[in-house]
């Protein structure tokens, strides 16, 4: 039996438990992500960040004083990059003094993501770049009359973006279907959006593979391009308020010479930190 | 803002956190409940147990020196026992050197209960009397072709025991209905039981209020009284494995003059430790 030192944070309700590893001594298990992130028998999050010196990390080929996010999902698999999670993990480091911020560079398995620490406990996160797609796709949900035209928006993973009159009145407790079934073969993120008014619009997301969830960021991103898109917005930057079940984040999309960068800001807090005694066996 | 030192525990999956308060210096508010079991912004639990010395309770007229479980429901209300509270509230007092066992009397609302710690981090709890009450009714839920008859039980709340070919099937998103309406003005907690083996059964659990939990102490104990009742089993004492979709545990009727006194054995364990930040405001 052995413990583990834990701090738990939240941006927008996505929560994480946050685990110091500076040397990378030990590689969580897929059984030790689960036992950590149940929310009864554990501490409970939607994943764990591993903070640990990137030189540490085999595959890591840049800077080795940056520190390293190690993102698992709660069902104890790896997981590439998570806009949530970045904010989070920054707040972290910079409460810990583990970095100086206002502007700290992230390592992750995406590349170096760069978080920007702003007031009001508001962090500001390079998310990559979006591409609003060609291509006439439907979206359909419990909850609408009749299947709905939806925007196809990639931010390195696909999301297929639904304008409704009231995302509220939707039941996402089944999965959406879309049309043409080819378009997403890898099954896709739908989102249900409402322009609320002038560059401010609310959603509510199915992540593929997950189910309803409460805040998703490359979720947020895609909306915010969809929206642009729709509404023939071209100034850039141009930034828009995006409510979220769990909160609400501010989406800027910066231009850019063929591929447009994105960058999420919301709140990132740190709730409590502890000792987890992880089971036996 | 301030601060709060928690630990955390589960039995079969019903999880609390713990906060030790001996001189009862902090009441904490119902936002602040809300705020700690919150499971994604806070730590996370079904309930909030505090440790006060019995003596500093304006209410209590026992014994100064026990430890009184001030038990707050997840959403801020007080409540006045929980069997599987009682056993991780043991635990935590054994565990933190605050209680010596095996057997540790503790102070609830419903008066004094007395723990045992058994082996394999499991404890025994003495919870009270329990009743089988005459009188027909019958339980319908989602999945069963017809209303079913049920028993009608008193653990200090009220239940209705159903015996069913497979719980599986039910579908307990949506509650279940009885009838006589009139039987249960208050609401009726319904157990869904099919019976496993010779004094083994399994069950599923819609709360009243709640809806359907992985683990109801009481419901366990109600669920023991009517299979006995229904398979004509009259020695005493007689032990019950029951198993909730958070585990097993064990169900003891010790028969009495009257009424009968039931005791409940089951895991309880701490998980852990550490300082929670409550919100500002």
């Amino acid at each position: 039996m052995h413990s583990l030192t834990f701090t738990k944070g939240h941006g927008t309700r996505n929560d994480f438990v946050i685990v110091l590893d500076r040397e990378d001594m030990h590689d969580p298990s897929p059984d030790e992500v689960r036992a950590v992130c149940d929310r009864r028998a554990g501490i409970g999050g939607d994943g764990l960040l591993r903070a640990v010196k990137a030189g540490r990390i085999a595959e890591w080929d840049g800077d080795p004083d940056l520190w390293f996010m190690d993102y698992r999902n709660a069902d104890g698999s790896v997981a590439e990059m998570c806009g949530n999670g970045v904010r989070v993990f920054a707040r972290y480091l910079a409460d810990n003094g583990l970095a100086d911020g206002p502007v700290i560079p992230i390592a992750t398995r995406s590349g170096v993501r760069e978080a920007t620490l702003l007031p009001d406990r508001r962090v500001r996160v390079d998310v990559g770049t979006v591409t609003v797609e060609p291509g006439a796709v439907k979206v359909t949900a419990a909850g609408l009359d009749q299947a709905v035209p939806a925007t196809k928006v990639d931010v390195g993973n696909p999301h297929a973006v639904a304008f409704v009159d009231d995302p509220a009145v939707l039941d996402l407790t089944r999965p959406p279907v879309w049309e043409p079934a080819e378009a997403f073969p890898a099954g896709v993120n739908c989102e249900f959006v409402r322009i609320v008014g002038e560059r401010h619009v609310e959603m509510r997301v199915f992540e593929r593979g997950v189910g309803e969830t409460l805040s998703c960021g490359t979720g947020t991103v895609a909306v915010a391009a969809a929206a642009a898109e729709r509404e023939g917005v071209a100034e850039r930057p141009v930034t828009y308020r995006v409510d979220v079940p769990g909160g609400t984040v501010e989406v800027e999309l910066a231009g850019g010479d063929g591929v447009e960068q994105a960058f999420l800001t919301g709140p990132a807090v740190i709730v409590g930190h502890g000792e987890f005694t992880l089971p036996e066996g």
